[in-house]
């Protein structure tokens, strides 16, 4: 079936959808995204998704391109017209065309892509045994709250961990705090039976699905403490695990080598896990 | 006259110039770039630019998709077509287009992008009377050394001093060390007439108008010494100017609303102007 995306006002073909050399989210990375879960064909936390995009839209001084209703019933539209049922929408809004110059420029008009992607589950294996992370220092810009496609040092990084034959990196600061993984944030169980994750702050993206997991963690009376962990802790926790809006809750088995716990995911990760999944399944 | 961009092979009118939405380059900022002056229709300064084009697709593990006697060529005939005596060549190239994920994808082609646009020349008031910056933390990533279009802070950097009715921003590190303005490198000329610019390192482009005017600088025997310089030294410099490829030097009068020397363009920056011209003059 051929794929339809939405640019700038118009339903087109995937292999057509594209923008101007001269599009500023391509010369500058002027641009903010959203990638949203799709299951069961509905869009979960949707409008959670859609409140990060206004703020980092204002965070960067753009203006939308529509209102939020016709955005959702748009992206609904993508969602249907690809018949995605499990996969994601794709949601980015550049600052527009201009000849090339770094202020910004009075009239250029907000670029707007819609487009929408089968995906494949989280991978069984994955989720059994969970996966193998590296840590590697965080060289991101100083505003990793704002959801840009500025996004060349975690590509690096990401690139890092699959050289290394591990699915992801956690970034970490110069104090030797985690900061998050390359897409993902980042979380461990303590050894005194404490789930952590580090406080919002320009140091991390904000996680929908961070924010949702610590909702149902809250609400399954698992102790929860927002605060900084070193990569030390890390490696002497009992559970680690990583949470992103694809591939939900990840159990991470192995930083840098070294097992986590006894090596496999463990009780915590699991129930969150299940959790989430039934949350998802309910549409966020 | 219609212009003429050169866009994956093919020599395309500018407006039908453009990307997939899958572009790695839109998406993720995983693209490298330079600009090049024209001056008589003549590169100035191609054979550096190119080297360092060469070395941020190495330090990225991107793969050129000519080699550099083509691209050479490519670059003369877009300038050719697009009749430009004074303006620019840009020319970037991305990882290509792919499926969205962090990893870089194995088998994507490098995209590559070549236009022109003619600018007006440097501004003779600007050039008289100098420009005023302001200085403002920097927050960019930790690889400023590759050229990449991971440029938002940057922008958001430039578009802070327009707010304010200045030409640029000059960024500061934690230490309160200049690194340099939102696209061109910084200089000053201290109280004992020495001519300064920070070194080369990650924390700054190694510009290639910066390396010619360091040479043109020798060869007039201007004393000249490479290390960081804080605030407190720019504003109590005799004279201060920054420099690159489009605007080449641009003397900077005013730092944070504070006269510099006298407040006008000094004697070492006008005479480094002056010879620079020349030499752009003559093909760099």
């Amino acid at each position: 079936m051929p794929r339809t995306a939405y640019v700038n006002g118009r339903f087109v073909p995937m292999r057509d959808a594209g923008v101007a050399v001269e599009d500023r989210g391509l010369q500058f990375a002027d641009s903010v995204y959203e990638v949203i879960l799709v299951h069961g064909a509905r869009l979960v936390d949707e409008a959670p998704h859609l409140d990060r995009l206004e703020r980092s839209l204002g965070e960067v001084r753009m203006a939308p391109t529509m209102g939020r209703a016709a955005l959702e019933s748009v992206m609904r539209e993508v969602v249907r017209r690809n018949r995605v049922r499990w996969g994601m929408v794709y949601v980015q809004m550049t600052r527009g065309t201009a000849p090339r110059g770094a202020a910004i420029p009075p009239d250029a008009e907000t670029t707007l892509i819609i487009y929408a992607r089968a995906i494949a589950p989280p991978d069984p294996e994955a989720l059994k045994d969970g996966v193998a992370v590296i840590t590697t220092p965080d060289i991101r810009w100083g505003r990793r709250d704002i959801k840009s496609t500025s996004l060349l040092p975690n590509v690096l990084a990401k690139q890092r961990a699959v050289d290394e034959g591990c699915f992801d990196a956690w970034q970490v600061d110069a104090d030797d705090f985690v900061t998050e993984a390359s897409a993902a944030n980042a979380w461990i169980i303590t050894p005194d039976r404490h789930l952590l994750t580090r406080p919002i702050s320009p140091d991390i993206l904000a996680g929908i699905t961070r924010a949702t997991a610590i909702e149902l963690a809250r609400e399954m009376n698992i102790r929860f403490v927002e605060r900084p962990f070193t990569v030390a802790e890390a490696k002497g926790a009992l559970e680690a695990f990583q949470t992103n809006a694809s591939i939900m809750v990840m159990p991470v088995t192995r930083i840098d080598g070294q097992a986590i716990g006894d090596g496999k995911p463990g009780p915590v990760t699991m129930t969150l896990m299940r959790r989430y999944l039934e949350y998802a399944s309910e549409g966020g």
